[in-house]
């Protein structure tokens, strides 16, 4: 299994759907879908948007489903989910401790980009009444991001890459991701 | 449980004293004082200043029985600890993973500031003299806290909630902590 | 234990030997050195460059006897080893948690230095050629180091102090690690 992951507005669906396409040896899986359907599955919620009002409870016994459900699935797999989540209380990781030590990870992908180039991505008018604020919230996401991809391939022993998606270097960075996906013959 | 951490200078103890003083369903645990309390207990010290002169062994005595004492506390606590401590030998981490374990974290905290007003707030005469020295070594105690907070949250799955404590934002700083001790409802 | 890393071209091995050379008492163990050792004792390869063209499955069997051999290891030993490992994978974690968890640490140690002085020292054609990627592929791989090493701090409990081998200050690099030895009395 691989694990793909992104900060916000770097462009890490678009990375991934490029070199994923024509790979179809490689199953893609959405974190967030996973969680729905388990959710959904359990009567707990009836759409997406409930998700994030389920008790922390709640939440622990459909992300450890989840991880059960990931855990068994065979063939090459490409795990799409958050590196960590901003959210009011702070970053949640998106692998904590307990669901990293359920998988298998192979490889662990983070799709990154040069922050001015986020920031142009989002240009939100929230982005350019509060500049400087967002921009250090930004790069304090990104370094979070970073620090907390060197534990995950501490805890599961699987090789970081961080992958670029600056500005008109798309192909660039989908080739990264190609070479890196064509490095796990079966 | 919450955890407050602190970079020396970044004023935590007077954030946390402000968050805390009008929300009383809230202990405030302080881990140095429990550990001197501790040690006291069992007879190795009389006074704070021992701690430091105990073997290596008796230490990690102590620190297993301090956390076994807050596993077991009860009711809303806010621990108050190091992020990590300087010392010759190196950055100790202040949580490591054989307390970390046995504690149900539900938010980590680190009070921050910018570089430069905590050497202001520092001021002492060692760092007018060697400046550039002190500003680095500050600078990496920084980064250091950061990338162990990551390892703290990815662990525990807590989240992280870094605080900017700037010179004269006193308030916007307690209020952040303020809103996230609200967000824990019984 | 003491485990000595540093980002290549850092100068880990000169600070090493120098540091080590009048201490006895101390043994250095080449973390690469046993694995050839190990590798040959298998009969899985012939030369240490045929260790990179293993199996995964075989490199596992391998670090994990390498894993076991040092746990047994007596007395002052001080394992040379990676921090991270830079491949067309990405990071390779030197100390993965699955080796960490079988060694008992007392000390972690970067050797590090600017980030110029590290491109001086390598002044190979390619790094004149490619300049600015060169230099961010190094500032990336001296970050990842230090949030790799955060978390093999809060995994150990073990302090980590990050020694600066700058150009011209061989001599404070290696008292720094000679006092960190001395600390570490029988």
């Amino acid at each position: 299994m691989i694990i793909v992951m992104g900060t916000p507005g770097a462009g890490k669906s678009t990375v991934l759907g490029e070199a994923s396409k024509d790979r179809k040896e490689w199953t893609v899986v959405n974190y967030g879908d996973l969680m729905v359907d388990i959710a959904k599955e359990k009567k707990l919620v009836s759409s997406r948007d409930e998700l994030r009002k389920l008790s922390v409870a709640n939440q622990r016994t459909i992300q450890a489903a989840v991880g059960d459900k990931l855990s068994k699935m065979g063939g090459k797999v490409i795990l799409d989910t958050h590196c960590s989540i901003n959210t009011p209380q702070g970053y949640y990781p998106g692998l904590p401790n307990s669901l990293l030590a359920k998988l298998r990870v192979d490889a662990l992908v983070l799709v990154n980009a040069p922050l001015e180039d986020i920031l142009g991505r989002r240009k939100s008018d929230t982005a350019r009444v509060r500049d400087a604020q967002v921009r250090e919230e930004l790069a304090e996401h990104i370094r979070i991001n970073e620090a907390m991809l060197a534990a995950y391939s501490v805890l599961s022993g699987a090789p970081v890459l961080i992958i670029d998606n600056a500005n008109g270097k798309l192909d660039v960075a989908v080739e990264r991701l190609e070479a890196l996906l064509g490095s796990f013959k079966a």
